[in-house]
């Protein structure tokens, strides 16, 4: 019938872990990547076209039809999806696999494909993708040592490396893992609210990410003030005022790479307008941190150091799978407050006998290794090698905006900080940009941003890929055109 | 010189989607295979023998090494480990693959080896990790949905399917997917605050999991009131009379599966006592949630239906890797709190249009496709496939708990509810039971964890495995008998 493994759905299925697990594995993960490759070449181009309706149409027919080789008659009668997701008896391993990959690549908007370049959505690396693997197959847990003995080492190895990169003259630079650049600024707000109190007063720019103000409103503290941003960086008279008006306890948050124009904050600036005013530094680069590789562009984050604070976020310009999120800090002392005991995971007497305590590491429980495909990227490409990809998206961002200005047809906003680049068609209203990006979602011919600066709507462009080309780049720019062409005709 | 796809580290590494990202990922995950396998069969046991330092000394040690055949000689004049971590020139991707996930194979606590028991650390089956390549792969991130068409609509099927399982009756059954059991608490308090106000107090047994407490102090809630569980589930006499003391909005936390004992919580009289004082209910089912895909055992989580809000979390007995946590909820309006915009992700006039919004599914943003593995094992499984490997570790405790019983060197704490079974030696101190613990984790003989239960420490076998054979259990056994002799000697 099946070359799957485990013919029966009801018998015990083989473990991904011990030492068979990489002979379970193998037949497994080859079915997987021929469903990988199969998707993708059934799909073409960077999304699926039609729309949410289509796409969502054809992954429960997907679901309802499975793969038709698997021959299971009790599938063609079926109609509630729920039966489709979980059977009375199951399909078994292959066709599961099959089914389920094939339709999550054939319905992907796929960040290796040159086209699809909306948001700060990375197309990993394969060899980050495969360390996943064994994250995944091994599945040790960061909460406590005798879960994860050799993760948890490599963790501090490795999260101690990367904040000597954010603060080189730190007394003991560390930093934490976390699901992304939301969680890091989270992270960075609980921390000051418990060496401050709950009055903290947050201040940020308006061109802040989103996760500030959410970050606020889950630790309850007052929502942030907005010091304007007309420029897309912090005007710093404005910051200076806010300061000066303000009483209490302060944190400002600047930011190295906005999600909107990818501009630094002037950081220098900002630190001193900080110490003057007594107020904390917390700077999210989830976006910009990784110019520290950059021998060319690390000058742009000088006084990163000062920062209380550093929010990093490697499944964007790291180019790891979601997720490979940090918070860096000069002095692992910063982190006492997220302390915490439960004694099955860190009892006192077996911290005392010498286990670590992993527990104060992050505010989940049960983790991840997401350490280990960073460790893996940073190890296999070294800092020249992640530099060279950090200045060919930027070099491609600029390629984007040079064509950008040579068209008649096209508006840029303004030359690229960093690799996000703001376009939009000459004369057009805001209603037409939007239509427009969303033209080209439903046919599936790009997969582009958005954006509001200088008071108009946008096309986003964020390049990440670093295997762009300039053909790319003209087709890009050529599928815009048309499809404006299309809507106000 | 190598094999990699890839050769000198400057230049531009494959990318794991697109067409060719399959064949990218192949030798790649042909090494990590590899490397899963050595490591494995080097460290043998359930752990590597030594302890916290000697294990850190071994990662460094690899690290510095590396893989001698690719015969970098600047490898060995480092003894900075920062050099070995983000080395100026890289070591390609194959090296690197093969010295981390070696190393970490080697040095991991693998529950897939019938030794390790400690924690609701599951050993995740082959076909779940096998799926989580492909979430890698493609990295689709759920927070818009032109970043994951198909995989938003898959979530959207599978939290309901779901749902439909803990609230068969409710109006529009959904959940959120969350980080595990932690998050899912911490979004439980979260919508009961935002429903009740911040004077919110929570009332929880002293058998609720710890993150209870933590996400209390995260919201800026009240600390918890904690109701006496001295059998190991809620004194429903304590806590009638806490709900009768309290006054203003109330949040009771139950708990179906404690993380010490494994017990279930009365569910039908503590939704009685609800009902009865205004209370809202939340029940934190993470460890006995699958429960319901077991015939002969789901009536055990009768009530369960009566929660406002269900913490589920199958990366422990769904042995999915981390992380797979949900919150299920009877009807989707319940997570109306979370909605929140960003007119990047999800702009009124796109929402308008038709495009999904997904961002008020979770505190995050970038958030990893953790339904495919999910939805895979579900469809692969079936609901008796599931079941049964429910009841295979329940009979396995069972068995366990026979053994221990037959056994006059050791005591048995009760008959276990569901996976989990505390024995002690008979006569040792907490101190001897403790110290059993640590020289088993330091002379790699069995990860077993520890509980304080009827004013005694005793181990703790959680037994997450279904392929454990009576012979592992005897040897588990005798091996605790050796070690607390030579302790006592």
């Amino acid at each position: 019938m099946s070359s799957s493994p485990w013919s029966t759905s009801w018998s015990t299925p083989p473990l991904a872990g011990g030492p068979g697990g990489a002979d379970a594995l193998r037949p497994l993960v080859g079915t997987v990547l021929a469903a990988l490759r199969d998707g993708a070449t059934a799909r073409g181009g960077p999304l699926p076209p039609g729309g949410p309706e289509d796409v969502a149409a054809r992954l429960r027919a997907a679901l309802r039809d499975g793969t038709t080789e698997a021959g299971d008659p009790g599938h063609e009668v079926r109609h509630d999806p729920r039966h489709d997701v979980l059977p009375d008896t199951g399909t078994g391993a292959e066709e599961a696999l099959r089914t389920l990959v094939t339709a999550l690549a054939r319905g992907a908007a796929d960040p290796a494909h040159p086209l699809c370049a909306a948001h700060l959505h990375t197309p990993p690396l394969a060899l980050a993708a495969a360390a996943d693997l064994a994250a995944s197959a091994l599945n040790p847990s960061m909460d406590s040592w005798d879960q994860a003995p050799a993760a948890s080492a490599l963790e501090q190895l490795v999260t101690r490396a990367l904040a000597a990169e954010t603060h080189p003259a730190g007394h003991r630079p560390d930093a934490l893992v976390t699901t992304g650049g939301t969680e890091s600024n989270q992270l960075a707000l609980l921390l000051a609210r418990e060496h401050h109190g709950p009055t903290l007063q947050t201040v940020c720019g308006a061109n802040a990410h989103h996760s500030v103000h959410r970050a606020a409103w889950l630790l309850g503290l007052p929502e942030p003030v907005t010091v304007p941003a007309p420029d897309g960086t912090i005007d710093l008279t404005a910051l200076a005022a806010v300061l000066t008006d303000l009483r209490g306890p302060l944190l400002v948050t600047a930011t190295a790479g906005t999600t909107d124009t990818g501009s630094i904050d002037p950081l220098p600036e900002i630190a001193d307008l900080c110490d003057d005013h007594g107020a904390t530094l917390h700077v999210d680069a989830a976006y910009g941190g990784p110019l520290l590789f950059s021998e060319t562009r690390r000058h742009l984050l000088a006084g990163l150091d000062r920062a209380r604070t550093v929010t990093l976020d490697l499944h964007k310009l790291g180019w790891q799978p979601v997720a490979a999120g940090l918070l860096a800090v000069p002095d692992t002392a910063l982190l006492d407050a997220l302390r915490h005991t439960a004694p099955y995971l860190n009892a006192d007497d077996d911290t005392r006998a010498g286990l670590p305590d992993l527990l104060g590491r992050s505010p989940r429980t049960s983790r991840r290794p997401d350490i280990l495909k960073i460790a893996v990227t940073l190890r296999a490409l070294g800092r020249t090698g992640l530099g060279h990809l950090v200045d060919r998206v930027c070099a491609t961002a600029g390629r984007l905006a040079d064509l950008v200005e040579k068209d008649p047809r096209l508006d840029l906003h303004q030359r690229p900080a960093l690799s996000t680049v703001l376009f939009r068609p000459t004369g057009a209203t805001d209603e037409t940009v939007a239509a427009t990006r969303r033209d080209l979602l439903t046919h599936g011919h790009a997969v582009l941003g958005r954006a509001h600066a200088d008071g108009r709507l946008w096309l986003k462009a964020t390049l990440l890929n670093p295997h762009t080309t300039p053909d790319d780049l003209e087709e890009l720019l050529a599928h815009t055109a048309l499809v404006e062409g299309s809507t106000t005709r």
